[in-house]
């Protein structure tokens, strides 16, 4: 309808997020014109990031400067002119391999966002020990992501066994009652751990989001307005 | 409408389960007389249970000879003239104090036909070492039955730890997002831990039954039709 | 079954979080008993926290030392020996009168676990100047929790226009298409500004749990297991 | 199983409204069929529209006489034989440009119907100044269709900011709990701004119909049965 | 938590409509208090509508002056200080005397803001020919509100044979099937009959607001701010 | 597993029905296998009726002799030796074109089983005088199939207008709130005309079934097992 | 709203079915009004059937002349004026003793619309012989009402047995998984046996309806208009 | 994200079920790299099982050595190297044809596990006859998996019928109100028939799993841990 896409432009200035770009029901060109127009700075100097990239999208993306990183697991994920370092670190959990690619989403935004990431996956809660396994790799980190299918029982079990704050992510992953992440959902919102807060199925970059929220907090000591 | 319940009568002798009276909506007249009836002999001589008892109901029932055992905790479900001992065990395994109800159904079912019950309450999850801790008394039981409301995780991390048939039973207890059970019920169906069998939310009856088909077997060494 | 109540004693040296008492299943009796047990150092000694507390159970938690804080609004909430001043702020904003019962049980969390809380009420999206009314009263908080009931748009205008930690709590406040809560929980989870963490239907305590996994992170800069 | 379609073709006399044909069940050759019975003025002499019209389709409609409007965006609306100038004017309002299918849908019937239309879009609400930016171009419009996907807050925000009649039409954007747009839906109905009506899920031509139910208030200053 | 509720005191001046107080969650004194408020010209002198009025509140609003307006029927709904006559007719037309409680609710509050109102009850469609009886009295109305329960099929019928707008209300009429007004608002949603608008469930007075925004429309031939 | 289909060869004889064979999820050598053994006289001389078939089943199905009679619109639904003529008569009247698919599967059946079809279409009830033009149509048969999707009102419309036994097919024709056909079905179990008796969602097949059920019973004056 | 209720007062003489009365949400006054008025002759003069009566309403309406049969069993349904014999006969088949109050509302408006009633209880297919015993009671009757709540399996069981038409009912007997008779509707809806057909849950007026529908078809031979 | 995948190496010597590979979302390298892992002898000499093998992936799984076994009928399941014979017997009874594939992975599960299987298959309970002339198959089997789509009545009818253990599996066969599995398995979990455990739609495999546990006691007598 109108010429050109109404961006949020100085989203970055208010928020403290870079703009990202959905792709998923936009053409290869309509995805390359709005992330040209956020490269030359449209809206300031800030990170980029564009998520569930198609593989028809993906060539024309990747020729964009300065160049994008992609995860490498999915290829679904771009992100351009990361922040420098925020000082602070985001554990992102994953059940199981079949989760790897919300993962992936979520941990390349953070990483554009200038934080740490210690990535963990295979730690499904029924080989209990996988999880006590990895629990000393979690103790320095600021927050943890916790993303889980079918019954996503991982966030709760978490949740009993360390004091940081736990942003869980429901996937789609799983067949059956599974009902496309529904049940891993409700599990995680309905969860006997206190102190577990839900972001969308399958939505790596929200939880991503919801995670930066708090390191700020982190590194600031408290919370204050992105300088604009 | 016909002057009376036309009730099961050689159920007992066709798949080994005693009758059962779901008295919920039915009046204590209505009650006493099929209780009644088959303390008489109506259908052989075998165990007797009435579940989901009223407080007015409770009374009328209580007279009934040979004595009823009650459940003491919650006082809904009367046994009477139980089997011989099986030589059996079932351990039943609440994850928190709320879920003693359905609990107390199974538990007093499981001894009307002669197994032996192993009782454990309040080992839900977000608390492992509580879990952990009762391990050891697993150990020798035949068949678990994990009851659990909220997100009904408990069953899941069971699975994962122990080699036993478990019964799984999703509870009412919780709210808003607990869907009435329904969500602690999907979340069991939905387990990335193998091989848990799910009864209907509350059923601690048909838990009980489920484990009485196993534990026949476990008794036998080879299914056997009841003789008739 | 068991003799009394398996507690998690050392949930606070684990996860840094109280114990809390969940009473609307259980009897005055049971309530009394688990939390004079907490206050006289089963678990060693921190804060003890009562919700969904009911007419007939108020009276007699109420005679236990030392003093409770009590809710004023809804009187369903108890909280017993706070902990000291953590330095950080929380703003509990709820979207109308209705949801003040969900707001009465997280601010009184809040409070018992050392943190400043700013409540704001009847913020809600239809009549979009009060809110923004408030925005300079929110800048110095380090976590917002944000309260709402119906279609459960408050968070979403929110993200937009803030940069903190956002925790979304879905009441079930309306009739019909409101369906208890569940409308307002997936708009939450469907928002399209970035960063909402949601916790379940009318879980104030779960916000307030969730909150203080973050505000801990603020006042430390840097997360840590509590001293055990 | 009929030779040929029963055409309800005194719709127009009746309530005013143009025959429209739903494409996607039907033919290449069943569309280009009706669309001709109607356009050689069976039914008499009115605008013709046609929606959700596929790839295959759009060819053979195209050639029909007089020339189609086809929407730019989505080829996938055309119409025929515009009404002469109504006087009044809609806003087509559209949170993101994921909606614009729903939109163009719309828009098109809508200036069918010889109805101006003022095209807005990228207004969600988790960037509030970009709809703020817009209001004085919703001033002087006697309708205003609005439509959002995901959790569908634009409905509610607008209906606090302006006094006009506003219809909400939800669309199937999203994903995970974006339920095919029933999230939105639910959203929209249970709105706490007061008057807002709803359309189903991604109906652009229903949303345009009531708008045009209203329109002819807003000219005539009083409804009348069209001359028959 | 605050000291009194914070009234949206300029809605009127905003978008025309007059403050509305929802009393089912409110305490009698909350809801004197807040209609007292208005009717000493808080936010202006307007009309003052109060709905889901419970017995217990009932007297105390009475005595509110100027004296308040009673809907007969239901006595839930009362109104103050109506607005002078606008020129404008509605009609509220229910299927069945069940849906005499949505109903009264409409009519109230649109007398409350001057428009005239045509009620029509029982003219449900499994009696086709009472409906066609009174198409002659719906003929003069500017907009028709439609309240229609269970299988919710009035609004459709009527959108095929009147051209004026139609606001539909689903009510919770009806038992099993009608999942309190489930059935009947996806009905109206998913309606074949083009151009209606949907309000959510039970929601007379929302129905309301909707008409009056077209009725604004339909007196004034143009849309126009309210003179602020 | 087995070497071959069980096949329900005394079907026929016991409830009168003949054997049908549900295409879908099998192979073309399968159908053709499972229709051959029916024609070679496997559980006695009847009809055959095979429904949903594939583009890919077609050609293999369509070679086997006494020649198949195919329902010409969806190509999907094809007879073989049809029983002679019973003397009764169904209509099977559809709302729209899109309910053909359905229909088509209907009418075939029921003239395998020697039943005469009056075929109705295009007569939904958003243009009602369709509907009242067939009325006379409709007088002399002996049991009515409505068929409709969206929102499935007009088994609600005919209900109200004729006395024969009605069968209500809901189809998935629609979308948005169509949801695949609940919308229909929920609407037709809850119409408020009285003995409107509902099958399942595009099941074709079983109201051919359950309305010859009832021709049986209008043919014979009394109903009558079959000859065995 | 209007001065009196707007009966379907040609009911009878339109679709051959006698005027009832749906008491629940009616006061006293109002049912005994409406059903004195077609006692009066409203209408004509034909059976009268009230339902869903509660114990305030019961007393008012046992005075109105001629003489009310009640149903014994639950005392929710009243006829008067009964029909002569109509040679035709229904069986009413009830899964359950918790089934009877549905059963009961059926029964007795079948029996004031002149059909004789075979009733049979306590068949479900649990216990399976139970239901083979009463098979030869079935042989003579014209049509059968099955009515079943929890899994709903008996119409299934049943129409693999007979080849009557089958009207099931769903009820909402059951807790948990039953889903208030959702459960049962389902899979009624979806069953594998063919031709069975459903009406909504608890809704015994409505089968007795349906099955008047045919019982008319198995008397006459061939379906008539109701003379007029 | 981490280089290989986390295998839960001591699952078999934990709970004694062998490793199992969900395929569905990996890539044939990812499979193939990890049954060649585990046939290596990486976590002990066990059984290996493959679900989900899609087209793609066959290939490369069936060079693996030691030779595979595949399921004939769905070639979707491979297992390698089974245990040695239990002694113990499964019964997997599918109702009909359409479930074949889900029978097929529980079957080869069980043979992996060293069970002896008995295969039944289109015993569905519409031809009540097919069910009962195979139960002398059934009385010497330990266990039983009961598999239906559609309505799930297979089960109940089973469980009413023999006393051994029934695991029962809901699948997806069906279509419109079959709702992908959803009412067969509500429909198993609300049984009538008393002690039937429900696995989650279409899983073959877990039904197995439950069926093993069940078997390690009829084998053994009474239940142990498996020798580490």
């Amino acid at each position: 309808m109108d010429a050109e896409a109404r961006l949020d432009l100085n989203r970055s200035s208010r928020i403290d997020l870079p703009e990202a770009i959905y792709c998923q029901s936009k053409t290869p060109d309509q995805c390359v014109s709005i992330v040209a127009r956020l490269l030359e700075g449209a809206g300031g100097e800030d990170a980029v990031v564009a998520t569930r990239i198609t593989a028809e999208q993906r060539g024309p993306l990747a020729t964009l400067a300065p160049t994008a990183s992609i995860d490498g697991a999915t290829l679904s994920t771009m992100t351009w002119r990361h922040r420098g370092p925020s000082g602070a670190t985001a554990a992102v959990v994953a059940a199981g391999t079949s989760d790897l690619a919300v993962a992936g989403e979520c941990r390349l935004t953070l990483q554009a966002m200038g934080h740490d990431v210690v990535p963990l996956t295979d730690v499904g809660v029924a080989g209990l020990h996988r999880l006590m396994d990895v629990l000393p790799e979690l103790e320095p980190v600021d927050v943890i992501i916790a993303i889980a299918g079918m019954e996503g029982a991982l966030p709760t079990v978490l949740a009993g066994l360390v004091p940081q704050p736990i942003v869980a992510v429901p996937t789609s992953v799983g067949y059956g009652t599974a009902f496309e992440g529904q049940t891993a959902l409700m599990s995680m919102m309905t969860s006997c751990a206190p102190g577990i807060a839900v972001v969308g199925i399958d939505n790596g970059y929200g939880a991503a989001c919801a995670a930066h929220r708090i390191l700020r907090t982190a590194t600031s000591g408290q919370s204050q307005r992105p300088k604009s």
